[in-house]
């Protein structure tokens, strides 16, 4: 490009009611059991906006999942509200469990007044469990009467499971002289009886924007947040991300603003993503993973997740060793472009492998950069000049501790 | 074929000495520290003997890998020796590694007087490290003077890093009228210091056979036994399985009594195996995963060993907890044809889940079954009918310990 754009993203306080034209709601209904957090989230824009998402790629997809597709498709990418559960997962529930998504959409669909197409729904929870529909039935009237656009914090604790912190996050950015604002909310790897770890993640929008664009736009960004994390390598049956562009703010954004309007996605997507790592089960680190040096950017991404997800790297990270050799050898195994005697290693600012030689002596200042709550790794593959960045957790006791309980 | 063949495989007690011909020794020689126990191996013929092995797929090879490929390819398949040592790994050493690996080779042959190529080389322990050849030149001797053929379990003992218990086995078959032995040692997943869960076999037998006929039934057997089991999913720098064939019994196996060898190969690797597993880093339970239904035997093993590797299958059985929905959620991100509404999930003889129905009321019989030390689970893909096993142990708290602790 010829130009230089200053884009002044602004990173503010807020989250999917941020956004003009956006309410939430966030309720305890009784499908979670009592004292474990709210449990119904409502996410409702005052007029139809554009609408996208991203969905799992597992092959055994969940209920809400299915019918969320469906509704996108039917609507040509229109929504008026998102509802999401927490406590329970929908998934492998059978016809009963697509008759019990169906009802969660037409159920919100009537309270605010929009066609059944126009909801798009989401679950998270146990896996084989069917919805509590009776308690849905009550507590979706409350939820809806709580509707306001101060309700961003409750929506953001109502998709918890084991989250140990709510997340949300909302950015401002000018186009065309008017200011849009985007806001979201994430939820990241938990249970409430232990279950999968589903990736939720809900953003809002009062931009104006074209539903291929602001599909375009979603894609781009998630590959590089919500895609660019792992906690333990499970891609669940009921992840999703979705958009809601309402275009309240009076901006619409084309292709001239287009790079503007994904810096601010991204600004708020970023966060949401790395919260969910910072809060995965039992993280005690946040661990960045850059990949440098590959073939091609597709190496260089399958290299930072195979790192990310390697366990004996994860416990030496939790450990504070600097075992530099595991990264060498995941990155060895990892089916990539690959060069031992091109390779290098670094654990933070410390070198410990260069050009096929070891600098195991510089292995006790590793270890000290080490006890940092954030730390960066890297490798080098010496087979290209492509790169890739990933973010993880440690793997403690604790995870295995979570997810080793009896969930009855 | 329109013969039926009985084929009597006896498994007897024994290990890499128990075939005629064979002798080895286990050494202290002071790569490991004090009071850790023998880390000095050696398996000799005592007649060239031919030779077949398979290595690490990992593109980041120690130098004994490096310098056994070459020796083999140079020996055109004969051996005479094999000498590991454990306590350090020899990989990511740069060109003072390789020499130090063509060194072993060079001080083992002659020790037992044979050409230099005739001598196979592994190693096991801290990746980056450079092996403590003074140590090594003082031992050799004295491992060469302890070679007898009932130090079988000593060599067993001195290939160990932290494995909690030495592996041997051995299988005896008659070819011809002439009964032949097999014998093997094997190690897994441990660290003196804590690094790589390298994987090392060692098969010797007193059949003889031609170069290319017993790579073919090494590599077919190791397909099902070594290369079907995971501990976590790590391949290491240093992986290798070796035999040795001497033809001590006077016995030749060709086409045949091929598969007479082959199940007697496989009767010695299948218990080495499942040894490394029970063996496994913080291991409690030895998990049997059958994937039926599959479209080919390449999903079949792919889905099975994605969940063998699944940390969330792991802890969940860990913790005696029939999560039947993370086996189908494993399942559908595979990549591997899979139909959800034709599927099924068994965990012991208990069905949890069948043709897109959820029989969640089953959970208690699973959880007393999951008790057990040995379980299976199985997992119906509903896509074809190919199959797979794999062996694989659960994810405990103490794996983490294990691979956390600090190294110095």
């Amino acid at each position: 490009m010829s130009t230089q754009t200053v884009r002044m993203i602004e990173t503010i306080a807020g989250g999917v009611a941020t956004p003009r034209g956006f309410t939430a709601a966030g309720e305890y209904v009784g499908i979670k059991a009592p004292g474990r957090g709210l449990d119904l989230a409502l996410v409702v824009s005052d007029r139809p906006a554009t609408a996208a998402a991203v969905f799992t790629t597992n092959r055994a997809q969940a209920a809400p999942v299915v019918i969320s597709k469906e509704h996108l498709a039917a609507s040509r990418g229109t929504a008026r509200a998102i509802v999401v559960n927490s406590g329970c997962a929908n998934a492998c529930t059978g016809v009963v469990g697509m008759e019990d998504a169906r009802e969660m959409a037409r159920l919100t669909a009537r309270l605010v007044q929009c066609p059944e197409e126009q909801v798009l729904v989401a679950s998270t929870g146990v896996i084989g469990v069917n919805l509590k529909m009776d308690k849905l039935r009550d507590g979706l009237p409350r939820a809806s009467a709580a509707l306001s656009s101060d309700q961003g914090p409750a929506a953001a604790q109502a998709i918890m499971t084991t989250d140990p912190f709510p997340k949300e996050a909302a950015a401002r950015v000018t186009i065309d002289g008017v200011e849009i604002t985007v806001g979201g909310m994430a939820k990241g790897s938990g249970m409430i009886e232990p279950m999968m770890a589903t990736m939720l993640g809900f953003v809002t929008t009062d931009a104006a924007i074209a539903p291929s664009l602001l599909s375009r736009a979603l894609r781009e960004v998630v590959d590089d947040t919500f895609n660019a994390i792992t906690v333990d390598g499970e891609c669940s049956t009921n992840d999703c991300v979705m958009i809601l562009a309402n275009g309240a703010s009076g901006a619409t954004v084309d292709e001239r603003s287009y790079e503007s309007f994904v810096e601010a996605l991204r600004a708020v997507c970023l966060p949401l993503a790395i919260g969910i790592v910072r809060g995965g089960e039992g993280a005690t680190k946040l661990v960045t993973v850059n990949v440098t040096g590959a073939a091609t950017t597709d190496d260089a991404r399958r290299c930072a997740k195979a790192i990310a997800n390697s366990p004996l790297v994860k416990t030496a990270i939790h450990g504070g060793d600097p075992n530099w050799g595991r990264l060498i050898a995941v990155a060895g195994r990892a089916g990539v472009g690959f060069d031992l005697d091109r390779a290098a290693v670094t654990i933070g600012p410390v070198t410990l492998f260069r050009d096929g030689k070891p600098f195991d002596e510089a292995a006790p200042e590793a270890a000290s950069y080490l006890k940092h709550a954030e730390i960066a790794v890297g490798v080098h593959l010496g087979a290209g000049t492509s790169s890739s960045t990933v973010w993880t957790c440690d793997l403690s006791a604790e995870y295995v501790r979570i997810n080793a309980e009896y969930r009855t």
